[in-house]
């Protein structure tokens, strides 16, 4: 029996669209068990009413995947899965999926595959790999493609940031928060990005975060995707007033993240009064960085 | 009297268009003596060719602009330039020019504006940042302009690293190499460039060199200017050959700059093989980095 826990993952933090991303600490949790025949998925939580339990379910298909890579055979398997982290929120949670059902599978199979080639597998099922990478290796991650390989840096973040996720109670599906963008761009906008991005990359690993507020600007997805997330610059705006770093849609969103300093002690009350009083349809979960990643427990 | 030394400087690293640059271990020199009145201008060197000699000189109008601000008034000036960075060659000569002049102003003026002052100061006076921050701070930098700041991150360049540059025998006004890049670029472009400048810089300041061939990948100047400077792509893939980590325009061109390391021995008599086979136009100068920036000598 493998268990294996995977981390949340929050991605493009504003300008690093679809290649910057952070893992936190809120986790899913998958045990496999090889059996003598069929394929059963127990989900232990709510998500059950959103996922497949047969073959269609997306840790089972990455398991799949290594498998059939490695050449090995199961008779059956009992999974079972642990779901913290939210569905179609932009927190990572398919990639959380596919990077448990690789490192379980992988576990399982006798450990044939490296860190280097889950890594691409995971991308390769994800379509990008700004999520996949911090959800197997934990930490800061910035990751591109590159043939058959994705080159990424991992840094550890420091134990002195706080990340709000603010999550309202809608999802939003990648494919349409894609849809919406358009597929040219002003140069001024792409030059923008490509400063912004090299600066907060710069900012997060120096601790330099004087400069997140700036750093965190993009003029590439954010602005379009704001009609798909009603109060996104009400929620920007209460964020930065109770002295948040930097805010930013985590992945397609819907999910809002707000970097916050650790001395900054009054944010979550702050951030929760002004939620009752006027977002009452979004909830707000405090987390830490998670460093680790995917580990088998 | 005032003796003033600025190093060279090579911006966008392929990917870092406008906001990302180096300094280099290659100076130009500015004495400044106040004096009784007129304005003497000597150039030691083959630039006095092209360098204004009176009022209209970069030097000159650099220092004014501090005196102007600080109100700060001289009956004279004697300047002494000794430059060893070539004009408009794609290595920072003006950024040197302004810098050095700000740097002798302002200590001639009794030290009033800080760094973060120069610097705003300097980005105005070039009209953007990414070699001026080098060029007054050394290492290597990312910045981008914001309102009436200048953001930006400073890390200082391992002892690893060489950088080649390779200079033509024609130069390239800034002004035609950027009045040939388009208005507008595809999504699919911009977000390249974002993920391969924050990769870039992530993987210098980490030491992850073995990514920068694929960091250095840009796709939003190069490959337009790459008309105005030919043999650029034999000059690149020769670099590559000889076992260049990364190559890419420096600047607006035309230089070209390899990074390679130290440990690459062979690489500068190599290239110069090459050149002389191949490129007799080009001039190659090995040169360290400079993580000092100006300093009054």
């Amino acid at each position: 029996m493998i268990k294996v826990r995977v981390p949340a993952t929050s991605a493009n933090l504003g300008p690093g669209f679809d290649s910057m991303g952070l893992a936190l600490g809120l986790y899913n949790y998958v045990t496999a068990e090889e059996t003598d025949g069929g394929l059963v998925i127990d989900i232990l939580d709510e998500s059950r009413k959103f996922l497949a339990k047969d073959e269609r379910n997306l840790v089972y298909k990455s398991m799949k995947a290594v498998f059939e890579k490695v050449g090995y055979s199961v008779k059956g398997l009992h999974l079972t899965l642990e779901n913290n982290i939210r569905v179609t929120r932009g927190l990572g949670s398919s990639s959380a999926g596919i990077v448990s059902g690789l490192v379980a599978a992988n576990a399982m199979s006798g450990s044939q595959l490296s860190q280097e080639e889950l890594l691409f597998l995971a991308a390769e099922l994800e379509g990008h790999a700004d999520n996949v990478t911090p959800a197997l290796l934990g930490g800061f991650t910035i990751s591109v493609k590159q043939r058959n390989q994705i080159r990424y840096v991992k840094t550890e973040l420091k134990d002195d940031l706080r990340f709000a996720a603010f999550i309202p109670d809608f999802y939003l599906q990648t494919k349409k928060a894609r849809g919406i963008l358009p597929h040219s761009v002003s140069m001024r906008d792409a030059v923008y990005n490509t400063g912004h991005s090299a600066l907060l990359a710069a900012s997060i690993m120096t601790g330099k975060y004087e400069n997140i507020r700036t750093a965190v600007g993009d003029k590439l997805h954010q602005r379009y995707r704001k009609r798909l997330v009603p109060k996104m610059d009400e929620m920007f705006r209460n964020c930065y007033e109770k002295g948040a770093l930097g805010v930013y849609l985590s992945g397609a969103g819907p999910t809002i993240v707000a970097i916050v300093h650790r001395d900054n002690t009054e944010f979550e009350i702050n951030m929760k009064q002004v939620l009752q009083q006027k977002m009452p349809d979004w909830e707000l979960q405090m987390l830490s960085a998670d460093n680790t990643g995917a580990v088998i427990l």
